[in-house]
């Protein structure tokens, strides 16, 4: 087995600030600049010039090259050149790619997988391990696919919130710092083979997302209930309120299933139509075929 | 004395949803929508049907018609439009403003005053003396004019954060409507001059703004301190620490002059290179001619 390249995105969403300073101070503080293991790289860099979450459409949904219509846009050609440079077919060789991104909801340090592959499980499972994490499983939304990880055969993303878009916090800095700095002792275990995985690991696993209540001509007249407001992972049940409507009149949640909801009113998602998805909870026992499927 | 009408601007930013929402929500709960004495606007529909602070330029920069030089620019025939439609030398004849937004920044609520009008001092006051809101008194500042509230003869501006943009957050909502649900009030009192004055009104003087540091390159290097954030309002003096650079060291205020800073961090005044406004205390004495100055 040769030793494996990261690939650390920053700014793949250009009004997410606070990864890009991350990865800047990292470098800064740290010899990862020489370090031939890592390439680090700016998603959209136009992008983040104007401030903006994208220019032409979402480049973190623009990596599924086979289904890009419009080659004119963007982010297409972005998704493509990146995937050039850096992907495991490229003179770069990245193997793993971590792509770093904020949340303005309340769901703190988290991880998002897409899929069920045994190599981000692997890698998800470390995580877990290491700084408890939750890991949200995002699969089988037909709504949203392209993600950049996909392009890559192992990749994770990692959220931090809540912070507004194109607002500096240090605090958010500083927990993508702690990440960062895992880096290094992350590809060596992996390339040693010295990690030792938990019994199991939990996900909370994607069921769906729901739009916001909206008038007649389409426009939002629903507010997420105060008591929703800063709960992401906290399950609810049927009766639970989840909206509070233009008369102050609760909208519940009714179905038996109980769920964790999560991105709950997040900015970026509304023109997505989501308010928030519900997940499930799932434990499953972590496999040594996992760390075989890495070689 | 003629009675009274008061405009309400929401959305002049078009990323700042929740006034929007909570205007809403007031015309739906009260019958002010049936009340001849408010008037409702949407400042920048066009930017909020974009989630965008703006199109062309900010509309909360762009009253200042004899200064404004391009009138191709959306947002100066927009607020030419609002002049003419809602002055007080138009058919609507609104003589107060109150235009309301958010920021990103911990400020709380608060309320901003431009310039030192007697009209502009008593609503402040009252609204002081009923709610403890802290005002922020913006003079003097040559980069920065042509703000909404001055095209009228009296006119505050309501803040209310923390809040990403385009975020909708219920609590936030709750803090406007405290404000709305006091307007009828508000506008019967000053018709019927029943509002006493306090003593005096303390203000937070604007002074100056910094920007970030920044790069050869111009790009920003520095965070605001851990030690800053969220701590808008309170004094600092020399050798407080305003910034962390890009090595971790201290970037420290340096100054004899104490200090409070504002607009810490504001997500939507990076563009404007401001990373922190500082402001002086004074307290000034309440007077009978502010009173006088309305009728």
């Amino acid at each position: 087995m040769s030793d494996k390249k990261l690939l650390i995105v920053s700014g793949t969403h250009g009004n997410e600030l606070n990864p890009i300073m991350a990865v800047d101070k990292f470098k800064n503080l740290t010899r990862a600049s020489g370090n031939n293991s890592f390439e680090f790289i700016i998603g959209n860099p136009l992008a983040c010039e104007k401030g903006l979450r994208y220019l032409d459409i979402d480049l973190n949904r623009s990596f599924d090259l086979k289904k890009s219509v419009n080659k004119e846009l963007y982010e297409i050609r972005r998704a493509e050149s990146i995937i050039n440079e850096y992907g495991p077919q490229s003179l770069a060789k990245c193997q793993i790619v971590l792509d770093l991104h904020t949340t303005t909801s309340s769901m703190g340090t988290s991880i998002v997988m897409y899929g069920r592959r045994k190599k981000d499980f692997y890698l998800a499972a470390i995580l877990q391990n290491k700084f408890g994490l939750p890991i949200y499983l995002h699969e089988k939304d037909s709504n949203q696919t392209g993600f950049l990880v996909e392009a890559w055969p192992c990749g994770l993303v990692i959220e931090v919130g809540p912070v507004a878009q194109n607002h500096y916090d240090p605090i958010i800095v500083e927990r993508f710092l702690i990440l960062l700095n895992f880096l290094d002792e992350l590809l060596e275990g992996i390339n040693n083979k010295n990690f030792s995985l938990p019994d199991e690991i939990t996900l909370f696993v994607h069921q769906g997302s729901i739009d916001y209540p909206r008038d007649e001509n389409g426009n939002i007249n629903s507010l997420i209930h105060p008591e929703r407001v800063n709960q992401d992972w906290i399950m609810i049940k049927n009766g639970d309120p989840l909206f509070l409507d233009e008369f102050n009149k609760n909208i519940n949640y009714t179905s038996k299933e109980k769920v964790y909801p999560v991105f709950i009113g997040e900015a970026a998602y509304k023109e997505k139509k989501i308010a928030m998805s519900f997940t499930k909870k799932e434990k499953i026992k972590c496999s040594k075929e996992w760390i075989r499927d890495f070689n």
